[in-house]
This record gives structure tokens, C-alpha cells and sequence, in this order.
């Protein structure tokens, strides 16, 4: 992603993280992570993320997506290192948030998969979050979410983050490119 | 505690959760725990909590101290049956919280503790968290923390809570006691 981009992104997510009255300190906000998986179509499948902290047994972030954006899917296997995967809580702040996992597949779902890229996106199952709701996924389920109109601000609870272990069903992807 | 002054102090609450913008389900509203400890001075000494979610991995919860009140000294203590402690920050989201933990006492503290219940608070080490403003507890720290004149609402982050295993400086205190 080119700096010019980049920071365009992180101004976005601020706008959101405002809107959702998420104070973050200068120094959060300087480091608002912006992911775009390698992809290059940020606006459409990236997010952004603030770390409030990750230790080796807890983690709470504070998501953001744009109108419309997804993240793609993704599963947070054990490894046989002794990570055990990674149970999560999304909480909605702000927007709305549909949320795709493992199980029965929800007919007619509300958001659609980027086009074209279909054919990585298998997890049907739909929870639909606005804010103060929140759901809680088990490790080792396949999920993804995209944002509605209004974009989404999203808590999320977890045990210990370790994004490089993360597994996209996309294998373009790669979770933590460079910045230009 | 009596019904008149729990229903009391849930609105209180509710005043200081919209305060935060913090936005909750009408099922959290009626289920805010109202914490006296057993002392019945919920003014001075309480809490109020949402619970997010608490697994046996991780916890979240959204606390509220009114002006002035004050969350007694308490460790979360490892046990032998295989509790490991409690891992937990706390992120100040409105108001001012003065947060005192084991280690070199500071000097001219900001916030007492309760007049008469001194004995009971010994951690004095001071940090001052303002909206965006986090800190990191280890399990196994003595810490209480005290709301500055506007109250304040901190949202913790944790490993496992189990509150029956909290140990409290003061030996009056019940931290789960009934509501009449």
C-alpha cells in the first residue's frame, strides 16, 4: 500500500472511531494499523485496527471498517507450537456488522462476498450486529465480516492475537504486507 | 443492599455509561451489577459493572465508579486448584480514575482512601488514567482505584474473572453479597 493510501485509510478510521467516541491517545492514532491483506483493493477488502493490548493470555482491539469493506475469511487454528487458537468476542460500537461463520448456511444473506473473489468465501452462517450486540467465536471456525452502509466500529475480546498464524481461505493474501 | 438504592445506583450508572457513549442492550441495563461489598456506604464504597463476557479464557467488562467512590483494595491471588490469577488492564473511557497499585509509594497521592478504612488500603503507587489512558495489571498486585469528581467509566480487559476468589484488604468485605 503507498503511504498516500495509507494515510488516507487512517483518516478514514478516525472519522469512524469519532463517530463511535472511541477516544485513542495521539500516539494510538499515529499507529492505527491498516491492513489490506496484499489485495491492493483496500476500499473494498481491508480493515483497520487499534491494539489497546496483547499479551500472552488476553488482547482488546478496536476494529474499523469502511462502508461496505470486508475482511476476508480466516480461521485461527491451534498449532502444535502451543497456541491454541483464538477465542474472540466482536462487540458492535457503531454502523452495523454482518458476520459469516462455520454452520448452517442463512438464506438470502444481507452482504454478498466481493465480487469476484467468491470462491473464497465458504462460512454462510449469519449474525447480524448493531451496536451493543456482540457474538463470540469459538477458535478454529472459518468467519468474515463486511460492514454496512455506515461503515462499522467493532470491539473485540480475545485470548492472545497472533496474526501470523492466522489462515486466509484467500491464498493471495498475506496478513501483514509492507508499507510503501 | 436495599432495592430502592440498587435501582438507584443502576440509574446512576446508566447517567455515567451514556456519558461514555457506551451503548448497551435493555437486557445489560436491568442486569448492572451493583457492588457495596457488604459495607452498605455504596457511595463511597462500590461499583458498578457490565459484564460482557467472561469464558474461562477471557473476560470484558465495562465498570462505573460515581464521583468520588471507590473500588477497595483487592488482589487476584493464584490458587492451587489451578487458577492462574487474573491478567487485567483497565482503559479509562470517561471521566478521571486514580488507580493505585503494590510498589514505591508516590508521594501527595491525588485520592484518599475512604475516611475510617485506611488500614485497609496499603498499595500506593499511583497512576492517573484520562479517557484513551490504559494500564496493565499482573496477576497477584494489591490495587484499588478511586473515580475523580466527574466519576468515570473504565472498560477492563482480562483473563478469566472469578470474582468469589477476589481477596479483599478489608475483612468485612463480601464481594457478592445479596440484594434485599
Amino acid at each position: 500500500m503507498r503511504k498516500e493510501r495509507f494515510e488516507q485509510a487512517q483518516a478514514d478510521a478516525l472519522f469512524l472511531y469519532d463517530k463511535a467516541h472511541i477516544v485513542l491517545t495521539e500516539t494510538e492514532k499515529k499507529n492505527i494499523e491498516v491492513a489490506d491483506f496484499a489485495l491492493g483493493d483496500f476500499e473494498r477488502t481491508g480493515i483497520c485496527i487499534v491494539t489497546y493490548v496483547n499479551t500472552e493470555l488476553c488482547c482488546a482491539k478496536e476494529m474499523v471498517l469502511l462502508p461496505g469493506q470486508t475482511c476476508p475469511e480466516h480461521i485461527h487454528r491451534a498449532t502444535d507450537t502451543g497456541f491454541m487458537g483464538k477465542e474472540e468476542t466482536f462487540r458492535c460500537r457503531y454502523g452495523k456488522v454482518y458476520l459469516y461463520v462455520d454452520g448452517e448456511p442463512t438464506l438470502n444473506t444481507a452482504a454478498k462476498p466481493p465480487v469476484g473473489d467468491e470462491k473464497y468465501y465458504t462460512a454462510a452462517r449469519q449474525i447480524v450486529l448493531i451496536p451493543g450486540d456482540q457474538y463470540t467465536l469459538q477458535p478454529n471456525t472459518w468467519h468474515w465480516f463486511q460492514a454496512g452502509p455506515e461503515g462499522a466500529v467493532i470491539s473485540e475480546f480475545s485470548t492472545q492475537s497472533r496474526d501470523e498464524l492466522d489462515i486466509f481461505a484467500d491464498p493471495r493474501i498475506i496478513r501483514l504486507p509492507a508499507v510503501e
